[in-house]
């Protein structure tokens, strides 16, 4: 792996930079990759879409921040549109299904995070694991029992049991969409065309 | 402020990373600034000195880690040993007395953070929150009131109380050092000779 760049997008309240730290160090700490995690306010900051990004490489990273990512994770609405234009052409579109509604292209992976933490535990802020575990899943970015040790290192004391099954939530979410007909799955190779 | 890097570093379960993104959050969200906030990891990452950066500016940041912080704050001896050479000549050092026993420079700062987390809340893990408000009282880098909100916005629900509690402690503790006689105060512009 030479150098794959990842977007972790949504609104404040998401956990997007707490996913984005998690991610960074289950690459770092746990697969032993270089990483680099990053985020950035400008004076827009509040309100609005937010992102946190990691980059993850088997060599050292020269420029820390995303340029072209390989993964876009969405968890809403507005970062789907505002984010999707700066993907790669053969990236990867994970979005979150509950609160993204307007799906930019055909083969986005489409998955109700949302609408799972809330079902599944009553805590709509577990939605970040649950995608995580998906998006780990799908891409296999990281190896999962390094996210696992990540998450339990990363949450607060007393959630462990609840993070777990999430991330075991995501997993499941990632089954069912790859259990999808053919059209709807991720095709990167169809798109070197 | 053209540009101003702060590297916070310590120990894995120090909150340093937790740290910076409050601070890049009072900067860039409450301040109004822009910022970046990043954190590296490489395949030493398991164990040692770990840190966090943030980087402030009036203008948009080209590079988004610290070349030559401005400020380094060395929440234990490790951190302090590693990374005082990076700092600019002119940079202020603020360490935790508690852990850094070997002070490298007589115009560090010295407070007991984590001492004063431990007698005053029985949690050292708040030592974070007292250094970044002893480090906010003493340099200026955000507003005192963004600072405050930035934290209540980022910590677990239920320690609101708390965490404003050790905004507090952090600030008596800087105003003490402030009192102490100036052969041990930040007297940047001694350097510059």
């Amino acid at each position: 792996m030479e150098r794959y760049e990842i977007r972790l997008s949504g609104s404040g309240g998401q956990g997007i930079i707490t996913a984005a730290i998690i991610l960074a160090e289950a690459a770092g700490i746990y697969d032993g990759k270089f990483v680099c995690q990053t985020q950035s306010y400008g004076p827009e900051a509040r309100g609005g879409a937010s992102k946190a990004e990691v980059v993850i490489s088997d060599v050292e990273i020269d420029y820390p921040k995303a340029v072209k990512p390989d993964l876009l994770l969405a968890m809403n609405q507005k970062a789907c549109d505002t984010y999707l234009f700066d993907m790669k052409p053969t990236g990867v579109l994970i979005v979150d299904s509950t609160l993204v509604k307007q799906l930019p292209t055909t083969r986005a992976v489409s998955l109700p995070f949302t609408r799972i933490a809330r079902e599944t535990f009553g805590k709509e802020f577990v939605a970040n694991i649950i995608a995580l575990a998906a998006l780990v899943a799908l891409t296999g970015v990281v190896s999962p029992s390094s996210l696992e040790a990540a998450v339990l290192a990363r949450v607060p004391p007393g959630t462990e049991d609840m993070n777990r099954k999430a991330l075991e939530a995501g997993i499941d979410a990632a089954r069912q969409h790859l259990a999808q007909p053919t059209d709807t799955m991720i095709d990167a190779d169809s798109l070197d065309e």
